[in-house]
């Protein structure tokens, strides 16, 4: 497996611009494309050398590239793939940053011609900001990076899309396309609408008195909601079965909110809290490895 | 008005050594006692030098005191004031630390004599640690105290009580007890309900994938449970409202989550977004008043 020299990132906002600066950061040579729809986005690109070179077509920018990245939102993938498709290079590695993998992994399979290889991705990284101003060369590092092979993707194309996101200093994980979305709506899709629900309910009265408890609660909310339509959307099924979860916890919770079960519900708390802690934990012990 | 020159601190844990520290390091005089039920506590305090004295019943705390704050969970006022009624001297100002005000301010008018003057107050500062080992001088500092007068309230109690939070760096709100729970229940308590029920909802297998978000987004589950059990059972009747309000939400996004509804959801999701970027950017706007 030879290292990518010529990479083509389809997308250049956030997570592209991101892709750009940490791979060039990570290895010696090589070339990095970019395409996006707004030549302001692709000058700015430039200007911060996320991007060696600017195409205002993903026809174009997919040339020669030995492997390609989708980083536009989910919801585009379908227009991106079959505009590519007559245009990428046999052989050609084609890989997705989306939040969702049954969609893409499947359009792939159907729009993308045989000699094409793909490989779902889903690197764990971002922010509540967009565009390539905030785009940053760390952004990805130490984040974890879920793979989604299925019985058909190549198996060589998976270890070149695997050591792609090592290379930028990211760790590995595999899941099916169909557990990786269910187990997304659970820890991902519904804390953002949950956040945004919350949001949505305040009495504006009520606001001013919120803490720094809110704010944090509440940040995920903050996302753009063009972005997260089509997340969402995409993953809708996954998503109503963690929403009615939700709801049977909240009951739960209710059924426990008097002071004859004062003792069930302070466990129900405490329970919580140790396990968001042990999480925590966790999640720290990842960051000093 | 003069300044209290002996403050009683019944309870010493984050928010009672925070308060002594944020006391002494604001005036030049005065001494500060302590009542804790564990002498390791006391101990603590001292050595931290949170308190000058410390005594190991609220009886003896609270004499000579010209001004009381009840600093333990809300669940122990009524005990706390029925033991501290018959030892106050006459004109002491008591106030409180609790998250909720309607039961403290209902019971003091109850137990404590007419000589005594109670004024509800609500610092808004803590911390999902607990114990007097977090304790610091500038947990208050440019946070919010909500102060809940009644008709029954003396005046000079309440000018002292507002004095004493703006000596240690508050701002200061006034509300009705009654509109300070049930705007509480909206902006903390069911967010910290709906935060726990998202840590308890989660599959074992999905935790390891959450990411930033997630630890953000649950925080404030994090705190103590025997705390929050007494502060959502006392405020039990807003709280069951507001999570009533939240599942009316949570029910209009899941109407709104077809591709048919595909711009209103992403209004929905924008418009949460917003007012939470207006909230963040308001309170920026305070913290550097």
């Amino acid at each position: 497996m030879t290292t990518p020299r010529r990479l083509a990132i389809l997308g250049v906002g956030l997570l592209g611009g991101s892709l750009g600066l940490a791979w060039k950061s990570s290895v010696s040579s090589g070339t990095v494309v970019g395409y996006g729809h707004r030549r302001s986005t692709l000058d700015q690109a430039l200007r911060i050398e996320a991007i060696d070179e600017a195409y205002e077509t993903p026809e174009q920018a997919v040339q020669q590239a030995d492997i390609i990245v989708l980083c536009t939102p989910v919801g585009i993938f379908e227009d991106l793939l079959r505009r590519i498709a007559p245009a990428l290079p046999a052989g050609a590695v084609v890989t997705d940053v989306g939040s969702t993998k049954r969609s893409v992994v499947r359009l792939s399979g159907q729009i993308l011609p045989p000699s094409a290889r793909f490989v779902g991705s889903h690197p764990m990284a971002g922010s509540e900001r967009r565009g390539v101003e905030f785009a940053r060369p760390d952004l990805f590092h130490n984040a974890l990076c879920i793979t989604t092979p299925t019985e058909s993707t190549d198996p060589q194309a998976l270890q070149t899309v695997e050591q792609f996101w090592r290379t930028i200093g990211m760790r590995i994980t595999r899941l099916s396309p169909e557990a990786h979305d269910q187990l997304l709506a659970d820890v991902s899709h519904l804390p953002h609408v949950v956040a945004a629900a919350v949001v949505a309910m305040q009495k504006d009265e009520g606001l001013p008195l919120s803490g720094k408890g809110f704010i944090d609660a509440t940040r995920i909310a903050g996302g753009d909601g063009g972005l997260w339509r089509d997340i969402l959307l995409d993953n809708r099924d996954n998503l109503r079965s963690a929403l009615q979860r939700l709801r049977e916890n909240l009951d739960q919770f209710d059924r426990l909110l008097e002071p004859a079960h004062a003792e069930e519900l302070r466990q129900w708390l405490d329970a919580a809290a140790q396990r968001r802690e042990k999480l925590l934990q966790q999640k720290l012990r990842e960051l000093s490895d």
